[in-house]
């Protein structure tokens, strides 16, 4: 890690290197301590929503896809709600905190720095994401397991809303030249910045795929009840 | 208008008024010819959709409501389409262009100038914008002239997308202390930077209401018939 003094003598890890940023203070946890808590945490809620989706219930039986559906939007619940939840309530401070989250979030800024000086762009769509999409995956794994007519509405609704996010996310910084990380990065580019971002590209389309045919499939049993009523007077 | 020259001798009407536009040229068109095209030829799509929805078709007759949101679908088509389409091709000379469209962009940028700085979030919302939303609406005019069943998906996807566009286009600029434009200034603040883009927020806010209920309905009779045949076995 190339830790240079910046202008302000201030050493920190993040790209571009002539960032100024004041009030850094170099985390106290290591990588694995906040990856283990990041991947065990999202492990428990994965768990937990596996066995409840796994009993018979108001929706009969959960195929395998649909079980992994819900425990995908229970995992978001806990990354959009509380992880990201942290960032927006306090990313004026996180530079210079020592809490555990923010220590996370510095540990992230490695792949991009723009969570450290609360880019104005990325501190607007976290608080979305974290105000918006955070309870509504949680009301997707109630609405899934209650089985109410609106869960593939509400499954559109946050898988649209994460993909346009995370589309903006790339793009902003891809137009940057992808100044806030250090570019081609085994570890923070490739793994923190691009895989774990795109995670939220590739999933939500799947999800919105499924919700259109879902929707659709419901529609048309619908207008052809509505057709047959017409015809029959 | 208070058109002081900026440090480098280039009079404006941008604001902040120190910002820097060095390409910057007058537009020769007055305000009332650019908004007398947008208007009407957004008066002219509106039209010619209020006709066709006039018809009896394939969905039966529209309601006065469906045919207003068919319609705002279609003038939605044209503003994303061309003038946001516009935008996106060629944000990079429109300071400059005396292109009737750019001309509409500089004037436009009296009530946010991030429209001729080339602001990274507003070049990437706008292009999702054009190129996504803009395609789709049209998409969408098609679809409910032809009752098909992912009409109502494909206006929730629209309506989201605007929506998501949208707060995050106020909340930057909110961030950003309105310092793109003159703060309570009648025309250029409150008339093109706020009205023009609350309708983006309530108009699309309302279809989203119109399509969850829509949907959640269809979603309602297939969840009973489904669970009528499992009873019956």
């Amino acid at each position: 890690m190339m830790d240079a003094p910046s202008e302000t003598g201030v050493v920190h890890p993040y790209w571009p290197r002539d960032l100024l940023i004041p009030s850094y203070v170099a985390n106290d946890r290591s990588m694995s301590e906040i990856l283990a808590f990041l991947f065990s945490v999202s492990g428990v809620f994965l768990l937990i929503t596996w066995v409840i989706t796994g009993q018979k219930g108001d929706y009969g039986s959960f195929g395998i896809w649909r079980r992994l559906a819900v425990c995908w939007f229970a995992v978001c619940g806990f990354i959009h709600g509380v992880i990201e939840g942290w960032f927006c309530l306090f990313y004026h401070i996180i530079p210079g905190d020592q809490s555990f989250l923010s220590q996370l979030w510095k540990e992230y800024s490695k792949g991009d720095s723009r969570y450290v000086i609360a880019d104005n762009f990325t501190v607007c769509m976290e608080t979305v994401t974290a105000c918006l999409w955070g309870p509504f995956s949680f009301w997707a794994v109630f609405a899934f397991l209650t089985n109410k007519p609106y869960r593939y509405v509400l499954q559109l609704i946050i898988s649209l809303g994460q993909l346009y996010g995370a589309v903006l996310y790339f793009f902003t910084e891809h137009r940057d030249g992808y100044a806030h990380s250090e570019l081609g990065h085994p570890i923070y580019f490739w793994f923190y910045f691009v895989f774990l971002n795109v995670l939220w590209i590739v999933i939500p389309l799947m999800l919105i795929v499924d919700a259109w045919r879902q929707l659709s499939a419901a529609q048309t049993v619908t207008d052809q009840k509505r057709s047959q009523k017409t015809k029959g007077h």
